[in-house]
């Protein structure tokens, strides 16, 4: 549940090993590249790189001595290339730059399901912005009802930060780590710069201006992006949760074997919701391990470093699964138009009795206004009848407003401002946003 | 310790309430400029905001009973300003729009200091990577003697990561907020858009595509941006107070009356990057809270809202002290080559006894080079005498290897790789990071 | 908001101050019970402790150059109190042994008011857990209705979490720290041991085994007391605040003054409950920080000690916030019996339609039961009409059951289990709990 | 790395559902206990449960769509068990009981072995306590030197830290969890309280005074706990790893395979300290995950709840992988009481030169004496000569102090005060805490 969809697969152990060889393959190339190795060593080694059978599981074991995932593999690929080629394995190379670079390109990966799922939802609650434009809903701050919304307000309120979202997604840094033992790339000689460029286009990443073994802003951005993701996602399907409450009940997630409940029937949970809500609860704590993380010592941290992997693999899985949930839900949502207009009802009008205080104080007063309305609605909370007729009866309020008049004012369809040019807005805003990826 | 510095002050009660009032100001204006109130009663409002005397402990403790500052700050601003134009403050705003606004200037403000201090640093640290570029030092990995690095490089690192965060701080979305009760701004009717771009304009943040009540991506981005921030401080003086050891002491802070400790004349506490590191780490607590309160539901939040404001002001004040106290350190800041030099002979040439298997490898064989300089090198580290005697006094070695050519290969300034190179890309990075400011 | 109560004032500028006064004061004497220093020393120190003007301002404005407060203070008690009495003011401390122990005799002053407030909280949950202990409330899980509970079960569970809290928060063990400049005592020669027992006793805290300089696990289980003390605060909060919802309204804050919106009179905001919830939430990421912040190194921590301060008094201000504010709340809260009942309708009956499934499976077997139950709900929760007529009319149920059998298994006051039994168990675990205190 | 020794398989996909088996066939015989349903159906309930073949990578799956395991796992036990006896599995319990009930079961069965090993640290910290209880160490304030201690006192600092976290895992309150839908036990008419101990009992767990499903001061005191563990190890490993530096060199680790540079022979990775302290910083972030999911609404949270699962077991992880890591690293620890000696030479005496200054005051008056120290101080820092012979040589000094007697009072060894006695103290309270277990 907290680790669905397709993000999951992109940070698993096959994904870590496979980016791992990805790097020692571009490494080699880069060095033949550059002039450093010969070609064909190069070409020995990345050939192994890519066909060699490597067993995730062995390797992770044999990384507990030493510390690190590299050594164990690099050992093993030497293994597998035999000959003189076998020297160049890894050549000038220090264990972080491939596990760095190998966490680059594995966020450069799974970012892309994750923005494909994200852009889906983005997509998905511009739909209903569109198509619930005109729908009256009740607007609730600090969760009581006050004056009206458009659903489609309310949708577009969730595109726009989605946009962002993925506005931040596409703006992480993600780049090469190439620096040796210490970041001087010394065993390279003069080479080292041109090495490390071509490295850098080879692994489809960004070249940093100088290795950044322990300058880690750009985890740090990452995870600050995939955090601001799954903050919005909460944002969102908390809405949609307290939305599906039985004395709620504006929306609700319609699907085969999910959420129903065999034994009360009339329970729809909105499980794909509850479920994003639950992944995306993972995020502040595992960003707030990332970013204690970046106090990183001299040229390679002892344990800060170390205290990364796990935490950004965990952050890629709850994110994604957090996405996937919400575009889960929002494939299943089913809204209800009539009920959010009936819910405007449960105060009898007494939503929009601020209007008729308005209209009415430049005749009888401020004051006077406000003591009259008040007492009506109070009258009409209590049941007494509709507030529309009290007033129309109120003798201060009556002499200077026809029933018809009230019922006018009361009226949430007519008194939404600029609901419909917001709603324009963010659907404009969210094509601008869709050009640019 | 934890709050110090210039930015402290612009996130103090006075400083919120400064930001309170101009808001409101603003809010009278741009309503007159979008002819919502006549301009006489804007000009009244904002005389009033700008020179009342308001007193900010007292409206904080009427806040309470109403949940935020902004509903007794209107009731005070109304009684001052009197007569008609009375009516006309707060005008079509809810108390969200107010706080966040005032927040989002406040945010300007403080920034402001903020950047001044973090480039001070940057600036610093260019400084120390041009004059130390080829200050030899010993590289060190997991807390260990690794490859010689230069001091220069090190500082390059610290640079690179401050304009990091520099430039993440510049990158910030700031953005008005005015939506009324729901985000329709229902009572300025058609005016809304209208009051919205001349309100932003006048605040001088940008104008949003539509009210965020509960889309706090814009928060979450600030936050991060100062963790980032904190983040990147953490690192560097975490790296300053190891090279201060006792045992160690390439660095120390020099200051009047500041560290040290009359009763143990040797201590040279490097108080300021303490003070530094103590306040960075205030900072992922702090953003996991706000990144938390992103769950927001319906058109204004119950609690999550409410939650954000204190651990803002924490985390300005916290990162503004942590950069202050860098600025500090890096102003205190000695370094001693001669005691970097010295430190190298730790490990009595331990560190590039490689170079010496590395050259003599083809002549003798890969595995007896390797025995051959172990067996130095262990007895080096015994204490025995110097790495390259022993190394040119075994046969082995001795007979591929002229003692003079052992002492440049062991010499740790004749393996610093690109440090140069990258000492140089650093500082071209920054001078360009500084042009965009 | 989040520093309301009366734990703020236990924690504020002036109590610090306080508290380290009275630690030099307890130092003093407890060196002379001890025999190191003359009683007459001691009497002269004490006296300008309790008696002299200091001022925390201008202390906390020097603290900043040493790093700590206590070197500032000793100087100016030290100056204070002039002639030879001067000379054993922090005699044989350290700066750490004084701000410790001034923090853990904060904490144990914080505590009462905090426990005071958070008793009070309990006793009021057992009020209404007795009052309401037949009255009938909709369960709900995932925010769905299911089967029925009482209010009195509801605030049972509030009653065992607010137990827990205190149990907690008096287990927690605060202790004295002396150790002087490494933790040896050394100055005080052979009467450290006698001088930490005495100065314990004087101070009211537990002695300690040995100094623990760098072993926080004192801050860590304060931090986690309160932290749980937040959390079931937040709990109970949620539900209050979405109990109050307009279109639940099974219970609200009634206060003059509060909460209550004169443009929107039908507005009732659970303002207490929610500056609960947002005080609440500061917590988990205070706790993040002291936790993190144990990492403390030697004999004394650069910076991890420093970053302790300001976190743990955040902690203490925002979960005596959160308590103050449930007390409030829950004074002011107002229960609606009538809407319970209410609200359980709005199924129609199908809550409790599989206890017809269950009682008529026998007869005619469980998916003959199943599929008329079924049917009968979808067409009562389509308003058709009342499910026990639905019921009662259908063929295959009817025969077996009579209508008011069909009523009785359907009536939500007939089918509470053990919710009655629990109530007094958490009313009996309360009054044990009570007399531990 | 991150999920190393024995814990971590005791909290796996396996263990998990181990554990939910286990409660259904609790939960079966239970109600056989209290005559709820025929011993024979609780037997063959128990044999299937026990015996049966159930996967749990497809329950995974399958629990995808209803948001917990438990229900998968019911349609699966109730389909192996066939006959009569399927009608009672799960009978009367909700997925929360048997979920929550499996986590604490979970949590007994992890903490064994976490308790083992930290008890074997606690041990292996009291051995170091007492061999080294006269090994003189410089102590470290700020990481600079200060006063000597022995480096038996701080191992029993240590010790007294992990006594600490031991006695705090041993009084978690681990609770059976059975209610039903609601907490009532409706199902179970009047046997619900009987059924309830006879469940708490077999399982082996506290029978809670009433369910506890939205009231998590259990998960928080155990999250604390566990946090509290990491804290203990994370500033005993910062420890470890700073005496390991290559310039301190007091203590290294010593493992075949292990840690060694095969390229840098001088390179003494201390890797099980590093991976104790990396995997212990995961801590923080996911206690503040589960104590943020404390806000757990109404009769079962949507999505509070589920966002406990994946921490609670990452936290029982990384915490089981820093004491396993910390274990390894005190076994393999290889102490060098020369070279603390020799280090706290490095300050050429100036460590102990306050003590002359007491001596001298009462003869030639506190400043002159201060005067006269520092200025030899400052010349024996600068490598002039030995402190001792300058104090000696030095006019004011050597006439009231011979050279063996300042000799005697700059001696280390000669001023540990109370240290002996600590050691003894944290010795005989963890016999005592032993004696607990």
């Amino acid at each position: 549940m907290l680790a669905a969809g397709s993000v999951r697969d992109e940070v698993d152990d096959a994904a870590w090993l496979r980016a791992l060889l990805d790097v020692e393959a571009a490494l080699a190339e880069a060095e033949a590249d550059a002039g450093v190795i010969l070609r064909e060593h190069a070409e020995r080694i990345a050939e192994v790189c890519r066909e060699g059978d490597f067993a995730a599981a062995e390797i992770g074991a044999r990384s507990v001595g030493v510390g690190n995932p590299a050594a164990p593999l690099v050992r093993e690929i030497t293994a597998k290339t035999g000959g003189e080629s076998a020297r160049f394995v890894h050549f000038g190379a220090t264990s972080q730059d491939v596990v760095d670079s190998a966490a680059m390109l594995l966020a450069r990966r799974a970012l892309e399901p994750l923005r494909a799922d994200l852009l889906a939802c983005a997509d998905h609650a511009g739909e209903l912005a569109r198509e619930h434009a005109s729908t009256v809903q009740a607007g609730r701050t600090l969760l009581q009802q006050a004056l009206p919304v458009t659903f489609g307000l309310t949708a577009a309120g969730w595109l726009s930060g989605l946009d962002a979202a993925l506005a931040r997604l596409r703006s992480v840094r993600l780049a090469a780590q190439l620096g040796g033992a210490t970041g001087t790339l010394a065993s390279l000689g003069e080479r080292g710069p041109a090495v490390l460029t071509a490295f850098s286009a080879r692994l489809g990443l960004a070249e940093p201006v100088l290795p950044w073994h322990t300058e880690r802003s750009r985890i740090a951005e990452l995870a600050a992006a995939l955090g601001e993701t799954s903050g919005i996602v909460a944002g969102i399907t908390r809405t949609i949760v307290l939305l599906a409450q039985t004395e709620v009940a504006e929306v609700y997630e319609e699907a085969d074997g999910a959420g129903g409940s065999s034994t009360m029937p009339h329970k729809r949970n909105p499980v794909a919701a509850i479920a994003a809500l639950a992944a995306a609860q993972q995020a502040p704590g595992l960003m707030s391990t990332l970013f204690g993380a970046m106090a990183q010592e001299h040229q390679r941290a002892a344990g800060a470093w170390h205290a990364e992997w796990r935490p950004l693999t965990e952050l890629f899985r709850s994110t994604g699964s957090a996405v996937h949930w919400l575009r889960t839900s929002l494939d299943r949502l089913v809204v209800d138009p009539e009920r959010m207009r009936a819910n405007l009802d449960v105060t009898r009008g007494a939503l929009l009795s601020e209007r008729i205080t308005t209209e009415l104080a430049p005749q009888i007063g401020r004051l006077a206004a406000h003591d009259a309305v008040s007492a009506c609605t109070r009258r009409a909370l209590a049941g007494e009848a509709d507030l529309a007729e009290l007033l129309a009866a109120d003798e201060a309020v009556g002499k200077h407003l026809p029933l018809e008049r009230i019922r006018d004012l009361l009226d949430p369809a007519r008194y939404l401002g600029s609901a419909p040019v917001f709603v324009e807005r963010a659907l404009d805003a969210h094509a601008e946003e869709n050009k640019k990826k």
